[in-house]
């Protein structure tokens, strides 16, 4: 992908973004210091205009307890708490499919810590999978800013071989083998849907 | 559908409240006091407890400003606002295929007024059909408890006849001829998914 220069089209502040931030910094290290989820909102956005895909974050979900309704101004929240969400962070719709994945990085270099997702994640992803859905995991090696797509049915593998007494853990070594290595690039920040194009063959 | 009676298989709250709320009022209103989207969940619950789908409500969107940590107990938000939603409120997966839909009740009588959509939920829905979804509304007129499912097509067909002067609601009538009527049952309560699967014929 090359990067375009103006040509009479409308650009977009995140467009423009992306060109100052490639501009700065080496390839490599471009997305230092941007989380995961900003880095897929972004990507999502770019599908999302492109009529690629329809990807959202859901909203984190929370218990309001108290809200104030002044006169004349937006209702304001005064007490509420997070709650435990019963799905994955990410679905939406991709050539006709149903798409459903959540995204974790791990500051560790060897392995990514299964304890990074919760039981009724994965729960949740075994019951998509009934459903013909397409589910996996995006995964961040925050170290040297790798990134991987793993489907749902090795996490879910793994998971279970740690439940029944196994490593609490899946190496790099194994995502490496097992999941898809995603490069970044400038539009889309993380291509990931190549990757899912190869889960749908 | 017929009633159960205990059988030894394990009984949940739910399925109990259903029978005891269904003894005690006629067909026709019973689900009268019940919001739409508790009814809703109802449903949706059951369908994923019977490897039905996968469809869940997402969560209300809420900008957080201020958060207290207390030692030793939860996170309280102190201050947040509602946002707008940037998609329907409902999605998941049926048979391979991403469902996606909003869900509103009307006071009126006889239409159905377009106010209680905003554009981008029709832009979403518009997006969502690009990809192959499966896009509709459920409408619920409160006064006589008629559930309908009406495509997301024809929805943003009277959308864009509105946007371009025309008239600002889909009469009863309109609703009755296009949508599929729904009719409630015990389990589950709003059994939409019969409709979806006329849709997807």
């Amino acid at each position: 992908m090359t990067i375009k220069y103006p040509n009479g089209k409308t650009f977009n502040d995140d467009e423009n973004f992306d060109k100052r931030q490639s501009s700065q910094r080496s390839v490599d290290f471009s997305n230092r210091g941007m989380t995961l989820e900003a880095e897929l909102n972004k990507s999502n956005q770019y599908y999302l205009r492109n009529n690629i895909a329809v990807i959202h974050k859901k909203p984190t979900p929370i218990q309001i307890v108290s809200v104030d309704y002044p006169k004349r101004s937006a209702a304001r929240i005064k007490e509420a708490y997070f709650r435990r969400a019963s799905t994955t962070d990410y679905n939406g719709v991709y050539r006709g499919k149903y798409i459903d994945f959540d995204a974790k990085e791990t500051q560790n270099k060897t392995s990514f810590p299964l304890k990074n997702f919760h039981e009724h994640q994965i729960e949740h992803m075994r019951m998509c999978l009934k459903q013909d859905g397409i589910c996996f995991a995006i995964i961040k090696f925050v170290f040297d800013q790798t990134i991987f797509v793993l489907k749902a049915s090795d996490l879910i593998h793994f998971w279970d071989l740690q439940v029944s007494g196994g490593r609490k853990s899946i190496s790099r070594e194994t995502i490496e083998k097992l999941g898809y290595k995603v490069q970044y690039r400038i539009n889309p920040l993380i291509p990931y849907l190549e990757a899912v194009d190869s889960l749908m063959e």
